[in-house]
């Protein structure tokens, strides 16, 4: 159990990394002032090693910085910051058919672009967090238009090019999760009042085809039906994306006055998947694991990414606040003191991304294609403010 | 220095592992007698852990088969086996616009299309050494006609669906490197006029645009002209890769009468790559470097996978046998200590397929969509036939 005192110790200890070490790494240097938007993929000391733009990260980052001038204080240069990137993404990040890219250079010239919407869900949160941060009516208007856009992939009426033939009809839990933290960050944000409708029916979702009570288990695809396919990549497993997915019904449950459906579900969701994913031998969060215990297909399987420890220190400590059970309370502690004791750098700031199973670094970098200002700083301002929360 | 008493065991040690070791891992027991081609998806213990079939993996176990009945011994039921897996990529892997696909279910419904013709590539070279074993002229002509698709598609004739967009075309070595040893295969088995120049038009290419004697080092990718890319796919080396360049290189020297240009060639791009790529502290060749060391995107770039470790074997084997020069023994020595060490199961059979960085077991599995009974034999196959080559 935590005291009072301990979980206001958290709250500035998550305050404090994320004011004092996370966000300094990446700002001020990573505006791009000349082209617009963030140069982040950055080594351990910050050293550039890419001048390209990820479009993820691009809105994971103005997401960040609209968030912080939001929530933390008003200052100045985080609101031109975020501006930096929610021009970059909406003037340089379309192609004629007005589909984002995935990858851009520094100009926004563009170099790839990916079959999924996930592009387009981080210009909703980024653009309705710098909407309410700046007043931007244009700002609002373009990411009401861009949730409009993902609901269409959502729900099937816009195509998505297939990656598979129709032999084996599947369904990932990526959609419905992404598409219910989208809505969440949008409606508490500028609002929208497609929200709370679409946000049940995609828990529903995960709740009726994802969530299988009888292995304690939370599956990453399954049948259109809801049936575990037997096949390597129907058995993967993602711990960390299950517990992610968990505390996004979590922060639901709160936010619906203390949902007692929705909390059991979560916290289901939680206890299944660390069971399924915690490393008892070395700690943290494993990255795949098969549903009936074979080899995976993936080779970083038993790596430790710094995502999913992210996830699982919100998921604890929202389980904790929530039922004030020593059961989450421990968990929170193990992950979070496995996460910042390996994953903290504390010579440059910010975490490593990329740890082998035994907890040394696999490699350096702090930000490329996939890692940036985000499950990190998102992570810290979460606990942070949920702390906070729950105080009052 | 290798005395012609080592070499002769080696030779024995190579036939020895491939017929009593490697090869009864998999067959018979992977012939499907009912759908036709093989179940290769296989656990260390030979548990089968998927009934899906990777057209790749189809199409090389064919040409094993066939190569081990034409040069080993012809049983009769290697010729079987084999023309399981003709009949089956002939029949069952194919769309209707004639583009072979990735990956396809037991029964040999379509799974997924993948825009790359390295099905193409392996259904040339299982075709071509089984209408050797079989004598059939329908199976060559089916290989003449799938050289002829490769062909199309490595000039540009045909079009493969662009991954990236224009802004910053670039090129591989993995094309060349696969024509140079698809038509080597052809050339060897049922001959084929095409090949002798087609040969050395790819390594033209791979001299004159991949290999970079100022900083010693073959790329795995560069712009149409040739020129290092300087961003984080750009610059991301494959030891083990460009190492079996070195030796379709090198194999062509022999088959030329021993030319030293492509001796020069083929040993400056070994030497280069295992600089890059060996390990100096565990041992084995690394599977990801960044030309600059900086950090690459993949995750899995520290870790021992069993291929590369085939590659070098062949490579230094090789170089010693052309050069009889003792670097090229010691180097031979120390992969093949290395690899037979740690790969190698000597419970199952067989090899593991993927090591952490310091050698222990990252995962089990030794047939999956891209392991299956190739690298590791066609190495064993290899070094025992070109001991004896060069014997008499």
């Amino acid at each position: 159990m935590y005291t009072n005192e301990e979980l206001d110790n958290l709250a500035e200890f998550y305050k404090n990394q994320l004011i004092n070490d996370t966000v300094p790494f990446w700002f001020p240097r990573s505006y791009d002032h000349e082209f617009g938007g963030y140069l982040l993929m950055r080594d351990s000391d910050g050293t550039l090693i890419d001048t390209d733009k990820a479009v993820w990260i691009q809105g994971r980052a103005c997401w960040l910085l609209s968030t912080l001038y939001n929530t933390v204080e008003p200052r100045k240069e985080w609101l031109e910051g975020a501006r930096l990137g929610y021009e970059f993404i909406k003037d340089k990040c379309f192609n004629s058919d007005g589909k984002m890219y995935f990858h851009v250079d520094r100009e926004g010239n563009p170099i790839r672009m990916r079959r999924y919407f996930f592009s387009e869900t981080f210009a909703v949160i980024a653009s309705a967090a710098y909407a309410k941060a700046s007043g931007s009516d244009e700002a609002a208007a373009f990411a009401r238009e861009m949730f409009t856009v993902c609901l269409e992939y959502a729900n099937g009426k816009r195509v998505m090019d297939p990656k598979f033939e129709d032999t084996r009809p599947s369904k990932g839990i990526g959609i419905p999760m992404i598409m219910c933290n989208t809505a969440q960050q949008l409606r508490e944000t500028i609002g929208d009042p497609r929200c709370d409708e679409a946000i049940m029916s995609w828990i529903k979702e995960i709740e009726e085809n994802f969530v299988k009570d009888d292995i304690r288990c939370v599956m990453e695809q399954v049948s259109l039906d809801g049936d575990i396919i037997d096949h390597i990549d129907g058995r993967t497993l993602n711990p960390g994306h299950a517990i992610e997915g968990a505390w996004f019904i979590l922060h639901e449950a709160i936010y619906r006055g203390m949902d007692q459906h929705l909390i059991d579900l979560g916290l289901r969701m939680l206890d299944y998947m660390w069971e399924r994913g915690w490393d008892e031998e070395h700690g943290g969060i494993l990255y795949f694991r098969d549903v009936y215990n074979k080899p995976v297909q993936e080779y970083w399987q038993d790596m430790k990414f710094w995502w999913p420890q992210n996830e699982t220190i919100i998921a604890c400590l929202l389980a904790y606040l929530i039922t004030k059970d020593e059961k989450y309370s421990t968990m929170h502690k193990l992950i979070h003191d496995y996460a910042y004791k390996h994953f903290h750098d504390s010579e440059h700031g910010e975490w490593f991304g990329y740890l082998h199973k035994d907890g040394s670094i696999a490699q350096t970098a702090k930000g490329n294609m996939f890692k940036g200002p985000f499950h990190l700083p998102r992570q810290e301002w979460y606990c942070w403010s949920v702390i906070n929360k729950f105080k009052v």
